[in-house]
């Protein structure tokens, strides 16, 4: 797979009906003022132009044949990858009709960020119900992708705020569910791809991860459960023997307060709520998903479709420019600081 | 049961090894900077003073036989209903000879509330391994203090922030269990308790109660678990049937930022780290447990026993003094504000 720096960043349109629309009219319109790195959409020209019309935003719109043409619109206009919507998009209410080109539009980013046409991939939130309705039978956007890539890796997800990094081992289950999925060998792996990605990505030396309980208070020695003596104990000692700086099972509830967040990089979450529940309340607006463990780079923001505010261009574009920025400087890290670095308005800012 | 706020607060020794003996060391010499409400620890008085000495604070310390006396002595003395420890006193060092008299200790202060001559309970951190060595077996303080209260209702715990509260509606649980005694019974008295608790002890009007879910997206319409549809929704429904202001399930990650903490009085929480984990990230500090649903107002500080820097004075006095003082407004506001109110060095200072 090629991967050079001088490649635009794909987005992908996401949910017709959510508020991706307007989070890239946004990125575009504030290109200087956020830095905002050279990207394109893989969405529909027309329903996008309907929308900044709306919105009564100014964006030039341009579709664009190959994803290097997007390089010299970028400073002038929205460069925009065609991908039809055959059903309605209203902002708010969502047409089943529309899910073929939902899933085409990730299709088409995987398929150019894996060929080196584009840098990395960006991704809008998506409704998962109306996809299942559909016949989508994926957990989740980042397992979609996964098997998109064809990759024989587990993809982790790593939440990045700027204040604090989570990496949950079990992503979308059920609570009983990721308990039960619980193992040492995944939790080992997900450490392991972490702590590569500290280093590769976000230019941390010797990143220290912290591993967080299962149970309350730990499991009190097994009076509360026997997870942290069966499962992670067990697995922090191997990745310690492997010479990683890794310490735990930490009671949970101890691990995020502003004192406890000096003492680590990053910290390794049981399950989903107990990664994002302390992410978003310390930071609700600015965290960034980081898919580790893809043959690429991809970043998402850390939010839904927002169906009820779609359409109105009150939506809260911050996660999503962190999401562009992130990816870009993940690239060239990657690439290596010596090379030109990928095609941006102005500067770059480190995350 | 009497209960009157002339009464003086009633303090548990808690661990003699942990950090429970400076505590209420610091609250009485800090006293007046505190507001601290008057109160009398059962404890060992000769185990203090060696304590205090080892310190090199000055705190005079006197034996008292009845409960009333700490009021005319607390102004000028630390007074101490003496409960002798067989053991030694180690800081760090539990001693599981002590046990007898940790638990003694619990049941003085819990007969001597029931009976009316202390106004509130306010326990000291423990350490349940040790007792459990010696045949404690208890979950923890909080459903010993319901077996000796010997009443039929289930107590419930608040764990009160400056910013937060929150409500467990399973506590001392293996996470896995926890899921599995979730019950539509239990989360509905649940609701209730703390909702009357809102009103009576925290002068809320018509409180709001938000209730967490407990699967990521909170279970995603049951692609992410049943216990929302099953179990969650059918309470709220049955509770706002009631008349009863609560909202949810709501996807528990989105809870605690700052926005979504100005939509409710207190968050109903599935298990034990949904609800800690928030509080403590938030305000590592200032948390104090208040126990709901026991014949009388008990608090606790929302911290352990602190092994490893008992004995050295540099323990945060902060959450003990705030059990002290919450424990007294929530009397004060039950014996209405007409009446005196409890004896306290100086004023008074609301939650």
């Amino acid at each position: 797979m090629k991967s050079t720096g001088s490649q635009p960043l794909v987005v992908t349109m996401g949910e017709p009906a959510g508020i991706g629309g307007e989070l890239v009219l946004k990125a575009w319109l504030g290109r200087e003022k956020w830095q905002t790195p050279c990207f394109f959409v893989v969405d529909d020209p027309s329903r996008l132009q309907r929308l900044a019309d709306r919105l009564e935003w100014h964006v030039p719109i341009v579709s664009i044949e190959d994803p290097q043409s997007a390089v010299d619109v970028f400073s002038s206009a929205l460069p925009v990858l065609a991908q039809h919507l055959p059903g309605s998009s209203t902002p708010g209410h969502p047409d089943a009709a529309n899910a073929p080109a939902v899933i085409g539009a990730i299709r088409e980013a995987t398929s150019l960020v894996m060929a080196g046409q584009a840098s990395a991939v960006v991704t809008n939130p998506i409704n998962k119900q109306v996809l299942y309705e559909t016949g989508f039978t994926f957990p989740g956007h980042t397992e979609f992708l996964a098997e998109l890539a064809g990759d024989a890796s587990e993809p982790v997800m790593m939440l990045v705020c700027p204040d604090l990094k989570v990496i949950p081992v079990t992503v979308h289950l059920a609570l009983i569910d990721a308990i039960r999925a619980l193992n040492k060998s995944q939790i080992v792996t997900t450490v392991k791809t972490a702590a590569a990605a500290m280093v590769r990505d976000f230019g941390i030396d010797r990143p220290h991860l912290a591993v967080a309980a299962l149970n309350p208070h730990a499991g009190e020695g097994g009076y509360l459960g026997n997870e942290e003596i069966d499962v992670i104990a067990p697995a922090v000692a191997e990745l310690k023997a492997h010479g990683l700086s890794v310490s735990g099972p930490t009671p949970a509830d101890t691990l995020f307060h502003e004192r406890a967040r000096q003492t680590y990089d990053a910290v390794i979450c049981m399950y989903h709520d107990q990664a994002l529940l302390p992410a978003k309340t310390i930071d609700f607006s600015n965290g960034v998903n980081v898919t580790l463990g893809l043959p690429f780079v991809r970043t998402s923001p850390d939010h839904g479709t927002a169906f009820e505010i779609a359409g109105t261009g009150v939506a809260d574009e911050t996660s999503f420019i962190s999401a562009l920025s992130i990816a870009a400087q993940i690239v060239e890290r990657r690439i290596g600081n010596n090379q030109p670095g990928i095609q941006r308005a102005t500067g770059s800012q480190r995350v």
